[in-house]
């Protein structure tokens, strides 16, 4: 099944657009798992056996797999998913960009090694660094389009041709780069406005919208500015406000059943604007 | 020692303005490597050997040790130059570009893991996206700029108050993030007077420049667009062209020697036009 059938069957059977970023950072796990060889791998995988049921997507985030060279946790992650949770895909988040002869050895390392259904990859480098990916049919590609970041409007807001660069990416993707329907977009929860002017753009394409919880982004005002007729079209992530959730209590605590309340509320909370 | 320093050692100490990019392709190998388990590493040091006294620095590509699940073998690598060759500056090309807390994990990555020199990194999420990198004081942090594949164009050349994106990146990155002076940027060689344009911006900065060699840029129009007054400020890579030079010759040929050959007269077609 490809990644947007599969995401579609996800929104609808855990009633849910919230992504779960697992961006684990090992000086903020729980004592008992500190110094362990495999606490990154047993941190997610408790996370995600408790959340499982509240999601439409994880989204591991390579970099701190890379900084811990734990690549083979990562690989043993996807796996874990795929296994114990199918239905639920799993976008590698790497933002890849570079010319076609390395985008391939990228589009090898995201789909063949860890078995992701999607990727996340960066636009400067133009159309022919992006199309290696869909020789990989079925694949999800994440377009960056309007970051959620303070720096995002360095470039993302220049304007160019009588509208900002990210909206000129957002509507090249949609008429240009999706044509085997492949493509995604990443854009953010800090600016609603935005959200919905791309929303606009690229008719029903799935939106990944980082910046809820930690970021301090709005729900309601994400949920309504960047959902489609049907009430769905989004996946909306949060990482650090769900795993670690139980960082500032006591520390017999349970962080997954701490991260699974965090992930209902958030899941909740996404609902009471989508319809 | 930093980067800049390293570089500019090596500039003059071999005489070089050539960068070898170590892009390890396995199906590219001569047959008595293939099969190997520590075949990337073997091949990219026999280069790296033959090489040494005539570069002023490497380029490993990480996608290719990504993609074949060889971390381990570029951190060998890595180490391996610092070791044998010290005083050639290691760019680890892995375009990076990611908010604050990922880019820090990033640069634990290139500069603690694998002990890089300086990193390639994107610039379409801003500065604060950069930011985190110069908190490894030395290190180098080259910033996309003007790419050499065709689909550079398609953002990179777009107009955007009275100049094009990759003008506006080259100035941002020589006006306000560099001050602390380890930035550089990446300029293709396909594009002599933008190579020059970008010169002209951005003083004596270092430019890291792909696309000689396989991808078809004019060695003399290159060298005269980039080179600063002393005649230096240029990494001109060439990766496939030196790697693979043994490639189509007979089998039992010494690739290594192949590769010194082709490095030693790209490096010396280089000098023809520094001066």
């Amino acid at each position: 099944m490809d990644f947007k059938t599969t995401l579609q069957a996800a929104w609808a059977r855990n009633d849910s657009l919230l992504c779960v970023g697992l961006d684990p950072d090992p000086t903020k796990f729980p004592a008992h798992l500190r110094g362990r060889d495999d606490a990154l791998l047993v941190f997610c995988k408790s996370i995600v056996d408790a959340t499982a049921d509240l999601v439409c997507a994880y989204k591991p985030q390579i970099a701190y797999f890379a900084a811990n060279r734990a690549e083979d946790q990562l690989e043993a992650l996807i796996r874990h998913i795929h296994e114990k949770h199918p239905g639920i895909p799993v976008i590698l988040d790497a933002k890849r960009g570079d010319i076609g002869a390395t985008a391939e050895q990228y589009a090898r390392e995201a789909f063949e090694r860890y078995g992701a259904d999607a990727l996340t990859v960066n636009p400067y480098m133009g159309f022919d660094s992006v199309e290696p990916y869909f020789a990989w049919k079925g694949r999800g590609v994440i377009v960056l389009c309007r970051t959620s970041n303070a720096g995002g409007s360095d470039l993302q807001f220049l304007e160019t041709g009588g509208r900002k660069l990210y909206q000129h990416v957002a509507e090249l993707v949609a008429t240009k780069w999706n044509a085997g329907g492949q493509c995604a977009l990443v854009v953010g929860a800090t600016y609603p406005a935005e959200l919905a002017e791309v929303r606009r753009l690229v008719g029903d394409m799935p939106l990944l919208v980082p910046g809820i919880g930690a970021q301090g982004g709005d729900v309601a005002a994400t949920v309504s500015a960047g959902r489609t007729a049907a009430g769905t079209g989004l996946m909306i992530n949060s990482s650090r406000a769900i795993l670690y959730a139980a960082t500032d209590k006591k520390a017999g605590e349970d962080f997954a059943a701490a991260a699974r309340q965090v992930a209902l509320e958030t899941r909740d909370a996404i609902n009471r604007y989508r319809r």
